[in-house]
């Protein structure tokens, strides 16, 4: 376990959610937040999380939507215990398995989820600089391949349930590569900083079996004007009301 | 060879060019444009257009950038002898070679180009309903796979040359499908009717070999205002410049 004095706690959705993660280690912001926005469970469907850290995504989408069965996974036993926790402290049903989505748990194997979202580690195993913190490395830096998170993905969802994973933008490539001739319906909603910005994040969401043709959406952009001008926050309306207010993303088609 | 009679001459680039097009046939509009305008050839470089049709990005591309050697391939021999005679009218140095990229000619198997464009056609095979003018079925829908002209595409390049490809936004996958772990430095840009609509075509630009990431880009939006208000031309300002002064679209990085 995180030793208390080893964690922070942090406000999601205006304060409704407290979520406490670690000082040093990987630390959930906007994009978990986004991911779980796009997610567009009703009342009484299944949603797994692959990778769920300290839940911030998956308490973010149990808030919005009451009545939903949660199961979060992750590898690593601080945070799957930390996201435990953060699911008591806060009222919401999360069931945090911890396991390897690249040898899922039995208990897993035998289940089906009308949705399943994921957060993937964003940098290659070969890239940049390592994070001195070693759970957060793990977090930061894909172990297990990319295309084996969407693979785990489309496996455990039911037969035309949705996976939703956001991502660097980089790798939308991979991403498609992932989902093609599984999936179809395919969305990508990219995440620009501000409006004319190329996009730093990409929302991929796709149905699984579907053949409906894939869908690139105009950017949601994060924040409002053209630079960063003051201290406070300089959000978009539309940010503004998924971060703060928790509101459900619209991914229209 | 078309009947004068069949033919209709259109102004390109605010009428620098007058471009013979098939009255009933296939008949380029402002996606040529745009391929052509995201081209960085430099004077004295060589493009290879496949799939050229009547000519129109390769003038367009011409007509912007001088001392390019630029050859156009064309499967269908009335547009290739078309194509030919709208470089001659218009005094661009463009070669039409009829032949068939899926079995690309032997003239062109021992040249490599800085620089491959193509439109290719946007409808898959089993797609819609068949238009009554054979040349322009062929024209718009897919007989070769579009993996194939990407793959003579990439066959075509020097190392390090550029390949440009515009297409409907819903091949982005297929487009990212056949450029991987063979070209890098991909660049999309979305193109879309107006602000916050969905793109409804892709440019995407990779280089040969290279293994720099990904970048997608804000979208280019060709009209200006929420919706069509007048029968004027209510371009955007970048899509004015482009295809009516022939400004090269800046893909940055």
């Amino acid at each position: 376990m995180f030793a208390p004095s080893d964690l922070t706690e942090d406000g999601f959705l205006g304060g409704r959610l407290r979520i406490s993660q670690p000082k040093a280690g990987y630390r959930s912001a906007m994009d978990a937040v986004f991911l779980a926005a796009a997610c567009d469970a009703r009342p009484g469907q299944s949603v797994l999380e692959l990778g769920c850290g300290a839940g911030v995504a998956s308490l973010c989408l149990g808030a919005r939507v009451p009545g939903l069965a949660q199961i979060g996974l992750e590898v690593q036993p601080r945070y799957a215990a930390l996201a435990q926790a953060n699911a008591q402290s806060n009222g919401v049903a999360l069931d945090v398995v911890q396991g390897d989505l690249a040898q899922m748990p039995s208990e897993l194997r035998a289940c089906s989820f009308d949705h399943v979202i994921a957060n993937p580690p964003y940098f290659p195993p070969d890239s940049g600089t390592a994070a001195a913190d070693l759970e957060r490395e793990r977090a930061n830096r894909e172990q297990t391949p990319l295309a084996e998170w969407i693979d785990a993905g489309l496996r455990r969802l039911k037969p035309s349930g949705w996976i939703t994973v956001i991502q660097q933008a980089d790798r939308l490539g991979d991403v498609l590569a992932g989902l093609q001739g599984r999936a179809g319906a395919i969305t990508v909603l990219p995440i620009a900083a501000r409006v004319g910005r190329p996009a730093g994040r990409v929302i991929v969401q796709a149905r699984k079996g579907a053949r409906a043709p894939l869908v690139l959406l105009a950017p949601l952009i994060v924040h409002a004007g053209p630079h960063h001008t003051r201290d406070a926050e300089d959000f978009s309306e539309i940010a503004h009301a998924i971060l703060r207010n928790g509101q459900k993303l619209l991914i229209q088609r």
